[in-house]
């Protein structure tokens, strides 16, 4: 068996049944053994960036790696951005990046590269296969990797002719390949130092991440709200959180410091599951990045490598509030939809109570909705239940391949992208693989045709009044982006709205049918 | 004068007066400057790849930098790969990359990342300001990196607090902001010994690259062919070549090494000017990188960072063959234009007759054809005079950015993109800032609907038929992109062609009015 042979077969001895690519000619050896070898999707995308942003996508809704597959050094660059993302949500994914023959590899030919300096700067774990021998336990040592807790990327490089040698035995699994699986549980200490402080009446919170803000994290965390005087909060930048459906939903940490302080304020202590302290999305003239009160402690109750639903639970033990039922969540504990929105104009107002209203039960978001998404988010707290899939890493285009993923990675799922027209624009290719993989994907473009969060940048950096040449820079009209067009060309159905009413047929029509549809809702 | 003001200063002092952008908000500061501080022109791309291209299109053309700027890390990221082209290409570009404030660097935020090993995968320079007043002479070190012969891409990191406190004084111009200014002539020894091998009797080549294959490197070469027994080649990487008008042309090395060794069959001696040794693109099953015979000496002339020019015309010196008249450029020496060709069906060949028959006096020919570029570029030799702006580095989504840079560069000159369908969609966000700056550029996609060449390289690399699965990660079809709706989706009047006919009459059009315009030729 030659040595694309004995990777893919390594792959799908560890479950790794799904492979994200945008190949050259390095790796025709690994795309002829798809037939060869039955039981790996190859899904194709037209940009690398779409490949690393859906494997991150199908990351965060399996807690399991995809792999991708690029070409080379700058095959590898176009997809850094949405790795960037998926490193930041500890996305487990298993990064193949084709190389030169070892003989070529002398020569400086056109599209050498330092490829394993592009790597590390998103990987957790790099390695070069060194000979064709060693294919099957680099593999296996690569998949390991990616799935050591809490997930990360794991990059093998892999010279084009070790794929045409004999690629010795495929790797075998020596353990589990979901990284939550692996994750240490609570530290008893811990356990009791956050139990205390619950019981010692100062004010108190807890900031979860990871998959502490998943089904029985939150189920443990309004058992904790319900029970005692903590305060519970979502690390903004987490991978998923659950969310809709009446359940007990901590509060999302604002984006802007001036908002998310306020949120904080009077804490004596801050207890972190699977989170990083709260801090500010970016630096600003004369105000502290670190969001909470300075006379805050901080504590840690789980790590972010820990399994932080555990840890919950075990406080919950601790506390002995285990008896209390939090809100139901399921069609049962939603509250009554609000009322479907009318007549002319679009705002995000209009469209987060429209999407309140009309969201399927169990429907995954994918959310880079960027100015728009705190007006359009508010309202979905009435919503049926649904995963919310946050900006993570903060590159932009991340929007349309996660959902392409998360679409792929739950086949009986409504996913729903809202994305920002400004920031669809980087990852725009993802909608050409929606169309191919026939995806449930319904993709709402938030059209207020400029970079608006930047208007507000502009201010709080200090920089003053835009002229009109800076304004240019930060209006993408001049023209207009014909949203419609552009989804057509790529073979997704659209339509434009432009109010309230438009929009609520169309959203409607979108979700009812099956397979991929993009409504560009033109904001007033 | 804050630090942003400064930088734009010390740009403007050394001659870089455009910058093409996808600011952030860590580069606020410096997008409110272009209003206070005249003279630079800043281009919105809507996606870095395209500001990256861009500036390499720019440079090839001006032989000086523009500037681009990045949004931190993820910014950068989407740019390398066309920043990778840009260095093989030897392009000067001055890459200004916004940083978080020195203090929020201290946070692990979303959007942190090591942007100094992003910059490195791609840079000869790199550069993190570390204080604010340092911001002056930083710039002028990057500029003058940027322009080290042979041009290089040069990286400076800004933390934005840096833009926004007080820079000190912008920085002074210490020599040429032209590689080729500053660029070493040719070594006397080296001109004799080359000489000396063209008078000796044994079958000898010449390879050029760089300013050797430009207008006055083109006169010496033709002087040098006519005049000895010399065979002259080019390199096919080479950033920029004239082609056409009648003028003397080396023959480019072709692009399978099948095709290329016997063009160098029977050389005793290969004489380097601005060129790396000829290697093939891949490496393949059985078959050697270096495409000169096992026999063959090689000599270098003029390195590749020294003026090839001047080597070459020091030769011609030293060969006295100074008197001969190479066939003339221009409008006077074009060979009689071949007929237009008619009827049904479109193939590249057919393309390519019409494209020699249509192309305006001194076009730019961006070219990222892949499969389709053999057939077409034979026939643009009984072209009218134009410059070539090949492949450099491989990365896709080269072709457009390319365009776009040279047209902004060049305005008075017509530019066509001739750009296959599947490397066009890597940086297809190219059209819309052809749009907004009304840039002269003719984008001609070849619809082959197909990554064809991958066709050709997977036989070439062993891995047999492709199966059904495999089919489906070469094959782009299945939808079939829409390139018209994808171009005015983005602001660019487009037309499809399907016969001859047609893509005379489109292509006639389009080259005649003023505005960038797209044909999707679908290839039968």
């Amino acid at each position: 068996m030659n040595g694309a042979e004995c990777l893919l077969r390594t792959l799908l001895a560890h479950g790794v049944d799904t492979c994200f690519m945008n190949p050259g000619t390095s790796e025709m050896q690994f795309v002829a053994a798809l037939d060869r070898v039955p039981g790996m999707r190859g899904v194709l995308c037209l940009f690398e960036g779409v490949c690393s942003g859906a494997a991150d996508g199908y990351a965060r809704m399996l807690r399991r790696p995809a792999a991708t597959l690029l070409h080379l050094g700058p095959g590898l660059g176009n997809g850094l951005s949405n790795f960037h993302n998926a490193r930041k949500a500890r996305s487990p994914v298993v990064s193949i990046v084709g190389q030169h023959t070892t003989g070529h590899l002398r020569c400086d030919a056109p599209l050498s590269a330092d490829i394993e300096a592009f790597a590390r700067t998103i990987s957790g774990y790099v390695r070069t296969l060194e000979r064709a021998e060693d294919m099957g336990e680099a593999a296996a040592a690569t998949i390991r990797a990616a799935c050591a807790p809490p997930g990360q990327i794991a990059t093998l490089i892999v010279p084009a002719d070790f794929s045409w040698s004999d690629g010795g035995e495929p790797g075998r699994p020596l353990g589990p390949a979901k990284p939550r699986e692996a994750a240490p549980g609570p530290g008893a200490e811990c356990v009791r130092e956050a139990a205390r402080i619950l019981s010692a009446g100062e004010p108190a919170g807890l900031l979860l991440g990871g998959s502490a803000l998943l089904e029985r994290g939150s189920v443990a965390a309004g058992q904790l709200a319900a029970g005692t005087d903590v305060r519970v909060f979502a690390n903004r930048y987490a991978a998923r959180m659950v969310c809709g459906g009446g359940r007990f939903t901590p509060q999302r940490l604002a984006y802007f410091p001036e908002k998310a302080e306020p949120m904080l304020a009077g804490l004596k202590h801050l207890i972190l599951v699977e989170s990083q302290p709260p801090i500010s999305f970016f630096g600003y003239p004369g105000r502290r990045s670190y969001l909470a009160p300075e006379d805050c402690a901080l504590h840690v109750l789980a790590p972010i490598e820990s399994n932080g639903t555990e840890a919950l639970e075990a406080l919950v033990e601790a506390c002995g509030v285990g008896r209390i039922a939090p809100p139901a969540p399921g069609p049962e504990g939603t509250p009554s939809r609000p009322a479907l929105p009318e007549g002319a104009g679009l705002s995000p107002d209009t469209i987060g109570r429209a999407l309140a209203s009309l969201l399927p039960e169990g429907s995954i978001l994918s959310d880079e909705m960027v100015s728009s998404g705190e007006a359009i988010l508010r309202h979905l707290s009435s919503a049926a239940s649904y995963d919310l899939l946050p900006v993570t890493g903060g590159a932009i285009g991340q929007g349309l391949p996660v959902a392409l993923g998360a679409a792929l990675a739950c086949p009986d799922r409504k996913v729903i992208a809202l994305e920002a027209d400004g920031s669809g624009m980087y990852t725009l290719q993802s909608l050409w693989t929606m169309a191919r993989e026939r995806v449930d994907v319904v993709t709402v473009i938030l059209a207020n045709r400029r970079y608006r969060i930047l208007d507000i940048e502009m201010q709080r950096t200090g920089a003053g009044e835009m002229g009109r040449r800076a304004n240019d820079m930060v209006d993408i009209s001049r023209p207009d982006l014909d949203w419609v067009k552009l989804s057509e060309g790529m073979g997704v159905p659209a339509t434009r709205a432009t109010t309230a009413d438009e929009f609520v047929t169309q959203f409607r029509a979108a979700v009812r049918q099956a397979g991929p549809a993009l409504i560009e809702a033109v904001l007033e």
